[in-house]
């Protein structure tokens, strides 16, 4: 594994992802996100400062109604409008020469043939620069409107994911051979057919005879990063993802989310020291821990709390829309004790006094993953970190591109004078570089490169 | 209507598009066509050369098998292997100003909603530089792979592509407001939710509610394409293209395909004048006419007889796997009477002494789209075109960037002197350089405009 962390820029292509409300700040240019001038200066920005790469988040659909419509949501800009991450890649591929960029797609938005393409498409045209951020959508609307009556339920969302990575492996893995790509001007060869083969895939939801259209690219399988916190969303990070990206409370919850995972992934036959763990957090920093403080206040004016509780509530995909914000915590449980579970442990996090409502708790919910203070004490808490065993930072954006020049600037040096961040990008692909010495493809174990049971034709 | 025609470099993301072989040519780069670096030299090329576009045919699954297996087409590279072109966009948007970009996008391979979505991000990212070639997939591989169990009847596939595009034009149309967009800092609103409205589509194979996620676009609807030759491909491209892309056997036979379509666009309630009618063409330049015939013939050398037989049998959807390329012509019309039809035009055209045989008959074919001779000569050939109705040429390659740098070199100085090809981009969207003063959107007429009869929630 590498010695420093992996660093990058947490995203998604609209107005609120995280920090909901943030646009409002005069400096805040991410209502721009339709423009390529807006990401392009963000990619040779992050390009400078040696991070890593664009983690870009999705939502293929609106999230649930709050109070019965869609006008906050809308309004307050949740998640919406957004575009399409995976149009941004070869642009942002074109103006750099090593950063990665890491798209999620969700299971539902394109069959897998055609999704395991485009994927290989941009894995060619970013020099194996591209990692796939595996999702099954919790949104109902998402659903409906890829024509799903209804959305699926939870641990058989799983089961249908495993099967569109099945069919995607089987695509970039298995269908064509190392030297089936020839090119021989002489003999008038191109692609030596005998080396390229169907995957004739069967299985309850898919059927894809293949082959893969597109010849092995430098990673052949993208990078495979999950998210998944549930017990079937570890199962699966366990078994498929290279990178997983968690928001854990404390560094001390990290190290037992990581602790469970990798004896998951071993039991899975993998090695568990070739999984990078990325948690989310943002920095608010100042050359005093004051002028931190004072930074942070004036970000805190900005912040929507009724945007934060209906993101909070879509996000962990409850029905909190006949909450009101001001309404007590310990009430809410009362009338909905089926949330209890989601809500338990920021509630044990809470000074027990406080007697917190809906809306202290989704702010509190923004505020558990931002570190406040001096480039030496956002150092020293990523220090806290990675002694936990995380290897990665999603820097998610309170102001855009505010908070990653005053990262990169302020920040940065301190990191790399403490080998905590690179200095220069190691060379090769996105997993080479993840992974220094491994190679451009997947590992062995890994359940993509196990020959696939139905015997390719 | 612009007085210069339209140069669109049509390709695509594969080593043999149009003319098999030429792959083989020591001068073609199109091997390459996996890297960004490729595809960005060559936008820069055509915007250097004031081309209107690139143009994307696209194949999203193999070539019929020939002679029972997929060897030759595999082996001699018949759009085998080939990657996705809307993967392209944003890569090429990035270097460029003017230039813009056309994709085929067939029906089957994304759900509308996802495809509309990724649409109108890109059409956001290239400035309104973008155009759809939307086309219904004729090959059986290609609906096999997203789990289709048979191809469906020609007839029925326009249908289907009715109702693909009637969801598009919705999310595009008729989802957002012009003025929903509002990103008030000062009060705290993103987007006037009462003015984005749910789409409600329900029809025979879509049920999708919307709303559009994405906001207005500078064409909203990108600027349309379609290639259809059929009696139900004319009326659909009658009712929705802006550009007809056409493969036209001589002048004359343009100028009737032009009046039927023309006359079908106006029953429809369309201004005719309002469509670019673009036929394939290729060129070999000389500065004398001995000098192109020469590189014509070597040319011809490289081109690969059986390959392109191969290409003819799969592009009319025609069963000639159990043809030898040196039956003569009219033995295999006694045998597949069915066939008749399709290559009857062609043996017109033929010498009728001459007792063609299928791979004459497919080389042919690969001909008669082709001019060489002189600048001049060229010239006066569009000047032909031009008079039968076409306004535009997609300029199909047989080398790359070989037969761009020769047009623009040697070709574009005495068509721009004639006034036939533009010395300066018109400003504005694709919409906006094609139809100049007619402005960013659909005119009002065209379909899309229409309400919805189902009316939006």
């Amino acid at each position: 594994m590498r010695s420093t962390l992996m660093f990058n820029m947490f995203c998604m292509d609209t107005p609120g992802h995280v920090h909901q409300g943030a646009w409002r700040h005069p400096d805040n240019r991410i209502h721009e996100h339709n423009s390529l001038a807006f990401w392009l200066d963000m990619a040779k920005l992050l390009e400078g400062g040696k991070f890593d790469a664009i983690f870009f988040a999705d939502a293929a659909g609106l999230y649930p109604k709050w109070h019965g419509s869609w006008d906050v949501i809308m309004g307050k800009a949740v998640q919406f409008p957004n575009g399409d991450p995976m149009a941004l890649v070869s642009g942002l591929a074109a103006v750099t020469e090593h950063l990665s960029f890491v798209v999620t797609s969700s299971v539902l938005q394109h069959p897998p043939f055609s999704f395991a393409r485009t994927a290989s498409t941009l894995d060619h045209v970013t020099n194996g620069r591209f990692g796939w951020n595996i999702v099954t959508s919790f949104m109902e609307n998402a659903a409906l409107n890829v024509g799903l009556r209804m959305m699926t339920e939870h641990d058989e969302r799983y089961r249908w994911a495993d099967e569109y990575v099945e069919v995607a492996y089987k695509l970039w893995e298995h269908s064509w051979e190392d030297d089936a790509l020839v090119v021989d001007r002489e003999k008038g060869v191109y692609t030596d057919a005998a080396k390229v083969h169907l995957i004739n895939h069967v299985g309850p939801r898919y059927t894809v005879p293949g082959p893969h259209l597109v010849p092995p690219s430098p990673q052949r399988t993208p990078a495979l990063f999950q998210a998944g916190t549930s017990a079937a969303g570890r199962a699966f990070a366990a078994r498929n993802a290279e990178g997983i990206f968690m928001i854990a409370r404390s560094p001390r919850a990290a190290a037992s989310a990581i602790a469970e995972i990798k004896s998951r992934a071993t039991r899975f036959g993998r090695d568990a020291d070739q999984m990078h763990f990325i948690q989310g957090l943002t920095f608010v920093v100042g050359s005093t821990e004051e002028e931190a403080r004072r930074k942070e206040a004036e970000l805190d004016e900005v912040i929507d709390g009724e945007a934060m509780v209906a993101t909070f509530a879509g996000s962990i995909g409850l029905d909190l829309s006949t909450a009101d914000p001001a309404e007590p915590l310990a009430e809410l449980v009362k009338r909905l004790p089926g949330i209890r579970g989601s809500v338990q442990s920021l509630l044990d996090s809470l000074p027990p006094s406080s007697n917190p409502t809906v809306e202290d708790l989704a702010r509190f919910n923004g505020r558990y993953w931002r570190v406040t203070g001096t480039p030496e004490q956002i150092a020293d808490a990523l220090e806290d970190w990675r002694v936990a065993g995380i290897t990665g930072v999603n820097v998610m954006s309170m102001l855009t591109p505010g908070t990653y020049t005053d990262f990169i600037e302020q920040v940065a040096p301190e990191l790399q004078r403490r080998g905590l961040m690179q200095r220069e990008y190691l060379p090769g692909t996105l997993r080479e570089k993840m992974f220094p010495g491994a190679g451009p493809r997947l590992p062995a174990p890994h359940p993509a490169r196990r020959q696939p049971s139905a015997k390719p034709a």
